[in-house]
């Protein structure tokens, strides 16, 4: 696996590097230093929301900075919420000033941000159930339009569709999307809405998002795409609420949607510090508690599963982001699925993704000697650099393109003094 | 469900017979008689290749045609073996004329026929493996084509495509089609194999088949659907060793293929008069036993669900065929799942399925007195009838638009003497 990633992550690059007056920075040291990652690392970040819109005070608010601050330290994408029924309880009043608030807060600490989910069955709006099919596809399509729109630019990356698969025979409750989905079926339905987020935001990156990793999921996919729908990205939820999948299945769910060569986004996964949930349990909506404590053994099991499975997903070739899921205990299902526990205290599992992500898989600020032609060489991780000498600094970024081509950066070290 | 079959299978019409010189037939009795149903009643009927071409002789040749009189005089349609690795076990050596005189047979006994499956994994030529992929679709395109033309007005319906929904990812051994579809993905693969069909046979009426009842079936339907892929009916199998679905799993799987709105044939219908297969047999070819017996309970109870399931089929107004898997006990993994037992004696379902067929949902020889205007009404199953006067014999077809447009049967009774 660790030679995978070294193939799959890392690329050899050859910097050069001059002088004003063209000529090489001959036999100099020079300080080269990772500032990001161009893989997502990300975790839900709803409690930004609150955070960002001064809904918190005193030690509460104490709490969620010092959450925040640890978030933003490990990871480089945050996923905010777009559940329609949240986002806008009362038709024509939604809350997008307060999430905005969030979407910037999240740039300004270096987060790529993607908004969860436009269109989906589960917490949609309860006013769509008074409308007729074609008011409830038009005022989903309008959403779509309007929050696209609203946030270009803070936000271009979408969950566009959540969980299709079982969108059309979801039978929990009657809601709204169920019921055009149902009239329009599940392929009809995916086009519509990324149509729409696409003709918004044209350069967004949209995915189909869903937790069926059964053959259903991979078919809805190949059924899209011959019908023509362009996914910038695949997204594959693992709430592993009932174990940690394994390194076998998991490779196997890849396997299933490799033939389409599209990047694949790991967009929700969930390793629990507690007990599993009962397997006997289909929909984990149903699995109620009023307490699921974080535990020491538990603990231990979710650090050593949380570095297995980032170190398969980071290994694959396709898989272009991981998503954390939730970022602090007591969130969804009240589970024990933080990388920081009720107190904000980081478990073990956060230092252990620490260690990989601004660790093995980082470069810390390294001094290397430019050789007579003003040359160092590189082997790093795809994503963005400083390289500093003297009281000067230059940014590059580095890609699997740039490997490939074996292409040569070159840089100005401008007002360089002799 | 009663009301639902009259709704839905019968029709009512009015014949109006006149005599030679064009005057009402008034006042006289007629009989009216059914003589087969449009609704498909079938079987596999494997066992009628070997008999029909000789294979067979002494007792095992009685006993092979005591059973045939029996499937035929039960059912109205037989699906006839083109299994790959046993119809050209040896390439370019295919066993069409044996089953050409199944073929024939059926025919001569008034049952439809259909070949099954034109593409598969299981069970496919072994010959295909020394082959590139290139060369393995290309044979399987020849082989469609030549058999499809072969057969033509002998079989005019097949199950083009068998389990497409596992067929990229069968990896219990290595095939060859299993490798072109892994290759080519689900869709394409369907879309080849009917066009290869289609071409050769404009007019055949053409399948998709699979056990799959999870939602991955009907999207990649929908899918097939989507990408202008046009299926003349959705074949669905019920192989059901493992206990009887019930009537409301049977509405639900029914349900997810409602909305293509295309007929449906319940392909593969098996239901066992012995112990259940256990419940965590995946894969039920892993089940293998040397002894599976017949029991007088278990009789009973196959009955009683055959009947419920028959019923239930028969009220669906998508529903158009329904094929028992196998006529006889010691077929397919040596179940107890014929309607005969391996004497040939009728077990209780064989008689349940006939009081329905040739007796609920039949019209038996019927004298009725035609009104003034020489007309009788008639509610009737769709199907052929026979309507006979004195000496005379006329036929008609009752179908389901007969009724919508309240059309009426002109019959001319040929030299009728006043």
């Amino acid at each position: 696996m660790n030679s995978d990633i070294k193939k799959n992550r890392m690329t050899d690059v050859v910097l050069t590097i001059l002088k004003p007056d063209g000529a090489p920075l001959a036999n100099q040291e020079v300080t080269v230093e990772q500032t990001n990652h161009k893989f997502l690392f990300g975790t839900a970040a709803f409690d930004l929301v609150p955070l960002t819109s001064g809904d918190y005070s005193g030690e509460k608010k104490e709490l969620a900075e010092q959450r925040a601050k640890k978030i933003a330290a490990l990871f480089n994408a945050a996923t905010l919420p777009f559940y329609w029924g949240r986002f806008e309880p009362k038709r024509g009043e939604p809350i997008t000033e307060k999430v905005k608030n969030a979407a910037r807060w999240s740039l300004e600490h270096n987060m790529v941000t993607k908004g969860h989910p436009l269109c989906w069955h589960t917490v949609t709006a309860d006013w769509l159930l008074e409308l007729s099919n074609a008011e409830i596809l038009q005022a989903q399509l309008d959403r779509i339009h309007r929050d696209v729109a609203d946030f270009k630019g803070l936000i271009d990356m979408w969950d566009v569709i959540n969980e299709a698969v079982i969108m059309p025979v979801f039978d929990k409750y009657d809601n709204g999307i169920t019921r055009i989905c149902k009239e329009h079926g599940r392929i009809n339905t995916i086009r519509m809405m990324f149509d729409a987020a696409r003709e918004t935001n044209p350069t967004a990156t949209l995915l189909i998002n869903d937790f069926d990793v059964s053959s259903a999921y991979d078919i809805l996919v190949e059924g899209c795409l011959e019908a023509g729908i362009k996914f910038d990205v695949i997204g594959i939820q693992s709430h592993m609420h009932q174990g940690w999948w394994g390194v076998e299945k998991t490779m196997k769910v890849l396997e299933n949607f490799e033939r389409f060569n599209i990047p694949i986004h790991f967009t929700e996964t969930t390793l629990v510090s507690g007990h599993l949930m009962p397997p006997e349990i289909v929909d984990l909506n149903d699995y109620q508690v009023t307490d699921w404590p974080s535990t020491l053994e538990g603990e231990e099991r979710q650090a050593e599963e949380a570095i297995q499975h980032y170190k398969t997903l980071f290994a694959h070739p396709l898989v272009e982001g991981i998503t954390w899921w939730d970022s602090s205990d007591g969130g969804w299902l009240n589970a024990p699925a933080g990388l920081l526990r009720k107190d904000g205290s980081p478990k073990p599992a956060y230092d252990e993704l620490m260690k990989l992500i601004k660790g093995d898989w980082w470069l810390p600020p390294t001094k290397i000697i430019t050789n007579i032609n003003g040359q160092i060489q590189l082997s790093c991780f795809s994503g963005e650099y400083n390289l500093k000498y003297g009281g000067y600094k230059e940014t590059f970024t580095v890609t699997k393109e740039g490997a490939s081509n074996n292409s040569q950066f070159m840089i100005h070290m401008k007002n360089i003094e002799k």
